[in-house]
């Protein structure tokens, strides 16, 4: 079984970009907000949003499952207080939960949590409670940086994130660390935030004991580790500086990489430097990079032909990389398809 | 010739240190200023704290020659306005020019600028013109985020740099884009802000027309371009997505990269991404990692062992980017070792 452990609905119908730009206006001139139930988006609309996106390049790639989570980039975090949050998390949430319900062979949840910046993030467990226990999500979109690239909360090593995390470890689900949109106009978001935030998140985990106080959490950095791998040297180092313990007992029991890098050296590098039972594969497709490379000519983002043409890999490391991994990493994922006899 | 084009004089004597920060602290208690001659450093000590450290590691692994400029995290613009960091950097510059007179074989000067957040870049000409035409430096390290991590400032694109962009064309010099220690405890500074902020550069470069404004500006980006060589396939689908010209001709005809990585598997990714015209030899020794490698028993920072022990590089490609490369960058600097007949 091949698992995707990165997507995001990124093709959902138009009515929900409306339903939001009508939240956004009525922030800026104090009308009322537009209801949950203002937003009217029928099974049809759904089924063929993803039919003709996500799953027909699932079929031609050759992937089973997806964990499938909200638009990262339209989460938004810093627009609005937690009220303008919570009502968009919740309704993203639910687009998600009807989508694995419509495809529950192909898609699994994850949830965006209705974070916002100076905000306590323990009022998002009653959202992250909802997704596990109602809609059967297997894990979180956690945002390091809710003010969308002015970097105001404080590191993740804090205990500021604490409530996140017992509810993590009490549910056993881990965490994709991602940011969204960056209002800094410094950041490029796909180009320079979200790398950014892959490397920030890592050296956060790097200089603290977090997970000498939790033992069991679990993070998954997106987009390969933003620059770590290329640096592992660098980073190996820093460790060693900060008398911290080997990397490989100090994080490596806790983080885990996707494999959203873009082309096959990348790949190749990520597969040779990091073990390889810290890489979950993962494409974010119909994301950031949708064209097709002109020196390949495949998509940028198929990330399995990489994985596939790897001279490095064995067939065992293919296995770990696409399946066995993901199921280590998301407990839940595997207990929902063992449930199935998968 | 082997020219390390990274180099900061991290091992200044005590006395530096001493006097910024009664700097500082006046800043802070609203005494006066120490003035610069209250700084007082022999010659004897200035040679000791070079051939003890840079030059002795320069000899032990076979460089030439160093681009040498003041201590990147002591630069620290985020400290005081435009007169404190206009004395810290005329003191740090002239220190750089003492060393280049003491050993002018083996380095040649880079200058720190005066910036500070918010204030007008061009105030910084003063200084840089003093360091070229009075000292003789081949270049300048400019700061895109004085703020210290909060990234307050236009990206690099913007009309903001402009004067700064337009003596470098006049000058014929480079500029390393090199932030400074990060104020923001969400970024520790080595291990996150330092490349975050060559991978930040980068895409501002990209999304950006500066190079048609500015055909004969050169940027180095170091720590090896950051996240950029491990993500190139990435940065290749923005380019396209944004219809931006293949990144050959938009913007490595421009950008360089150093070898600031600190592991084989990384400086092959770099050298088999990134054509080798676009690379220049660096070590940025005696900086953010000084230990030794428990893998290779040697330094981290020690690059030159990785480009001898690549299996990728030719000679050419070798001489090129110990040599030639930093020559056709550093125009000054070939200018300098032309009229020693070298």
């Amino acid at each position: 079984m091949i698992i995707d452990c990165h997507g995001h609905y990124t093709t959902a119908p138009k009515a929900l970009e409306d339903w939001r730009n009508r939240q956004i206006a009525a922030l800026a001139d104090g009308g009322a907000a537009p209801k949950a139930s203002e937003l009217r988006i029928g099974d049809d609309e759904l089924r063929e949003s993803i039919e003709k996106n996500q799953l027909a390049k699932m079929n031609e790639r050759g992937s089973d499952l997806t964990i499938f989570s909200p638009r990262a980039s339209f989460m938004a975090h810093h627009i609005g207080g937690f009220e303008t949050s919570a009502a968009w998390s919740a309704i993203c949430n639910e687009l998600i939960h009807r989508v694995v319900g419509l495809f529950p062979d192909r898609f699994i949840g994850a949830a965006m949590l209705p974070q916002s910046p100076g905000v306590d993030p323990k009022t998002c467990i009653p959202e992250l409670e909802r997704c596990v226990n109602e809609y059967g999500f297997v894990a979180i979109n956690l945002n390091p940086d809710p003010s969308g690239g002015h970097w105001t909360s404080p590191p993740l090593s804090e205990r500021h994130w604490y409530p996140i995390y017992e509810k993590m470890v009490e549910y056993d689900i881990p965490a994709m660390i991602h940011v969204s949109t960056s209002c800094n106009p410094c950041f490029h978001t796909t180009g320079a935030h979200y790398l950014n935030a892959d490397t920030t998140a890592f050296m956060q985990c790097l200089t603290s004991d977090l997970f000498r106080d939790f033992p069991t959490l679990k993070f998954v950095i997106p987009h390969g580790g933003g620059a770590v791998p290329y640096h592992w040297g660098r980073f190996r180092g820093l460790a060693q500086e900060l008398k911290k313990p080997l990397l490989g007992e100090h994080l490596l029991k806790n983080v885990y990489f996707d494999t959203c890098v873009y082309h096959q050296p990348g790949i190749d590098l990520l597969t040779k430097v990091i073990p390889i039972e810290n890489i979950l594969f993962a494409s974010e497709m119909i994301g950031a990079v949708r064209g097709i490379d002109p020196e390949s000519g495949h998509y940028y983002d198929d990330t399995k032909r990489y994985i596939e043409a790897s001279t490095i890999l064995s067939d065992d490391d293919r296995r770990a990389i696409y399946e066995g991994n993901a199921r280590r990493v998301y407990r839940r994922l595997d207990a929902a398809l063992k449930a199935k006899g998968l």
